[in-house]
């Protein structure tokens, strides 16, 4: 049984509670929060669990083996290195940290300390990536000529970082996940609409080192929520929409697509040939609740985590540039 | 009665012989095209149309008052300058021409002529479109924050031109016909995918005076098409898919979102709010049936067409800094 | 080359003047109306047809070889009988008559004059439906436990029929074509809501001789149009969604469904399991092309259409039991 | 602070002690069910509620104050006759009862015993079903002209019962909480295709003594899930869409819809009207949070539930009458 402390129990910190709780290898010992009102709430759900205000608390529990770190992204440093020091396994939530130092001290931190480093990708343990994951390793798709990434709703608003910060590490990391390339050079154009200095839509574009591009589009200002991804292959096309239910990845075929002749506006709209389309059947589980899972068996084996330090570094790595690509008007940056 | 007639009949002209043959003021008195197996085509549908393959003939027929020009883009000025000379008025397809400066000269020539010069901006006659302007101009969706544009599809593929020079004058003149401010500079990031040297997907993104920022993603290798617009504005969000028959245009209000705290993942999933929605009515007409009849009421009155020259080379100003941006790889380029 | 002379261009004439108009195998002689208005109208479009009154007049001409009868219902025994009087080929509207009786005299003066009598059961020449009944014959779908049609829409109100006759000749005609197994009784429950005494809402429920049971809903009150079939059989479902324009046709898979504990919200609303979907490609043609290619084919070869006086008898069978049943208050009748 | 027991922790059971332990108002003291494997699961879940196998023992705790019956229906009766004799409040879950006699039974019971007797018709707590019971009540469709409702799925196949008592308590239900009209007959036209003697998929259609129409339709049969139910008015129409996550409503305003004429196949398809569309904003919460609330208010305050005893009987009241028509070929049968 590992003991664990989840340590900010704001907007994200209860769902690892609650996975923590119901997986049958781990106790959550503590819950840690600044805010009274978030303690006495995660109390009452779980009575099991001790709230307390102050993390080094938790760490100072020898019965705690592992640490969740859900606070700010400008504190994921400094409590994840407490908490090497302190020998404890470190899950710490997506973006790992706020700057690409920052993070190489994690991955020596964690080194040192021979403890796990995980980093909270939490799409890459969803069963429709792990699908689109196999799909293209398989070389289902053929050559993958482009992606297109959007991510769009009504933001969270923040104004301590842009909406790349936000929403980049999701669709990064899914990217870096999917495809053998390596990102080379990030250009990013954005536009802050509501808080002067602070992005609030942007459009990155990303060079893969054998000539792929990737277009990735970010926004906090859309009332209708969007979360697609389509990959266009010489092969085949998949769109995965992760807004569905059910029925998030569909498959298309090629058509062909000879110019034709036509004689009338409808047979103008039939024009375009589509081929056949597929939409696999996936079986839905919260990703969160393989993501612990996962956690708990790399604490328990040694096992490196599927996204370890060095994963959580590539994400950083290109945020960080493209952060410099949005301040010199939209270039390309290079990254690592 | 204005007779007509039609100088291309391959993929786009039958359809202005159809639409300008149903008009009661016009008789289509040509039809025109090099090949004797579109001719016959032709000519079998629309037997009182004389079918012609010199379109030299067209233009000195004193019957003929105007022209259609519906060839490729590389003969456009040659043949519309011979048409302007002969004293016809003009309807030349889009994109208008393949330079600034040929552009500059049919404006000129159909001024020095006294006729009348259109351009083939046909969704500008789209009641969708229509609808659209009349929401914007109202004042409905308040500011624009931005703009995002998608159209994609398998591609008629060509090796003459590029995809953002197939594509975008449609993207393009409906965004200088629906938006006050003006474009100023122009970014495009590319990659030739199937034929070396001709672009096959591109993401445009596009400065205007007021700040403003508009994206538009333009490609060849899409299966699943995509006819997408969205304007995302400080007030509401339109929505405008022209792939749909009916409920083309949605329009959402913008909801409250505060950052909510949350315990379980079917919360989650709902933490992001939503405002209404609106999917106004709108009749279906095709759209080439009413710029068939603006051309028409334009030479009957002198009025000045909405798709009139100078909008034509606003397009064509925007294609040619795209295509600098392309090749300096992906920088701004200043328009006009 | 065969002449032909269209009678009645209302709502649904003219578009066979332009199929057998634009059909090289075609001409169309003459266009007959009452109205001189719909008379005026056809003939500007179509220079070449002569516009006339008097339908005796079309089956006077001996350079007619086949007459299309798109009237209103009640009329089409009467002109088609005078039509194989005078030796013509008839290509009669859906339904083919108003009673079985005149159904049976049709066929039988149709024998006797030795000519084709073809019914306008339009969706049989549709790419989609030829498509499904491929699957259905093919064993795809297995065996079929039920089948659910919806046919709903803003109405075309008639006072002198109602909603089934007006559109259960459609779905019928599609069932019987797709099935195997032939109807034996009919239930129909029904509900006059606008004109006392026409039904405008109605739920059909057909047994058949193996068997297997169709719910068939038309109406004409819904603002929101539905064209929809689903065929459920033992090893897959097929839906045919005749509103898209293109992907008409889902075939799902069946996925298992053993009954799971869950403990949240989120695991109960996935808690139903699907298999893999596939939405096979099909090419888009008006099928009023296909049908008068055909109707002009049989007459050429003396082959038997597939929509034979036979064929439109059975749904007019069908639909006097309706009308009983109606009348009855919903008990099952008899067809036969 | 009320004590609750919660009696079957098999499919939905656990959904009540998650949603009663959340609550502040109540904690769950017992977790009862006949399965050690379920009682293990819950038992480490919420460990501050007592796991137990006999349903006596909770019911002899004076602590507990009100229990919630999730058991198979057939014991429904007798559990929560058992409780009232106990001196419980009882939630009981849907269907009430196997028969009119016994909800009869239960509702004397409770009478007597002065306690609350809630139905766990959950959909009658979800925010769109309130949102629709407004619009209703408001007048916003107008008169109701008819209603359609459809929930087909991939069944959790039952011997004991047929798919109208598994999936009509909840569409009667709905449809008996939105209507001011009683429903007076019931039509019933099913059958059996898996097992022998259990209808697997079934018509309802349900007479109300105001003359208006209901269409039902239940399947254990579709892969493709719907959950669906459409209002005609003579005004407005209101589809709700239950699987979907957001939009779940959308009120069609009527278009005119003249009959037209056209002369091209693409206006044949535009040629039907619709009206403007609105998709209201509905925030989600997960009804059975609401429903438990209820509960615990009606026995804080002695108010009587929504969903009461005679609600539950109005519910088993139709399902008796269907199950009489069922076996007499689909006849109608009165209702009370």
């Amino acid at each position: 049984m590992i003991g664990v402390g989840v340590i900010g129990c704001g907007y994200w910190g209860p769902n690892h509670v609650r996975n923590l709780s119901a997986n049958p290898s781990s106790r959550v010992l503590y819950a840690c929060d600044l805010s009274e009102e978030r303690l006495a709430h995660v109390g009452r759900l779980y009575p099991a669990t001790r709230p307390v205000r102050d993390y080094q608390e938790v760490l100072r529990d020898p019965a705690v083996d592992a640490v969740v770190v859900a606070t700010p992204v400008s504190t994921h440093a400094r409590i994840a290195l407490d908490a090497f020091r302190a020998g404890k396994h470190v899950l710490v939530e997506k973006p790992m940290t706020a700057s690409v130092e920052d993070a190489l001290r994690l991955i020596e931190a964690a080194d040192r300390a021979g403890k796990i480093l995980m980093v909270g990708h939490t799409f890459l343990y969803a069963s429709a990536v792990r699908m689109i994951q196999r799909t293209i390793a398989g070389g289902v798709l053929g050559r993958i000529h482009y992606v297109s990434m959007q991510r769009l709703n009504l933001g969270l608003f923040q104004t301590d970082y842009n909406v790349v910060w936000d929403l980049a590490p999701h669709d990064v990391s899914i990217l870096l996940y999917l495809l053998p390339a390596r990102p080379v050079a990030v250009s990013v154009h954005g536009r802050a609409n509501v808080h002067p200095g602070v992005e609030d839509v942007a459009m990155m574009t990303l060079r893969f080192d054998d000539g792929m591009i990737a277009f990735l589009h970010f926004s906090w200002l859309d009332p209708k929520k969007v979360r697609q991804a389509i990959f266009v292959g010489d092969k085949k096309m998949l769109v995965y929409d992760d807004i569905r239910d059910t029925e998030k990845v569909d498959i298309y075929d090629k058509g062909v697509s000879a110019p034709k002749h036509y004689d009338t506006y409808a047979e103008f709209k039939f024009s375009y040939r589509y081929g056949e389309k597929v939409t696999p059947y996936i079986e839905e589980v919260e990703p969160l609740k393989f993501e612990s899972a996962h956690f708990l068996e790399c604490i328990q084996t040694g096992k490196k985590p599927l996204t370890d330090g060095a994963n959580g570094l590539e994400v950083i790595r290109v945020l960080e540039a493209s952060h410099r690509s949005i301040k010199n008007g939209g270039g390309f940056e290079k990254i690592g």
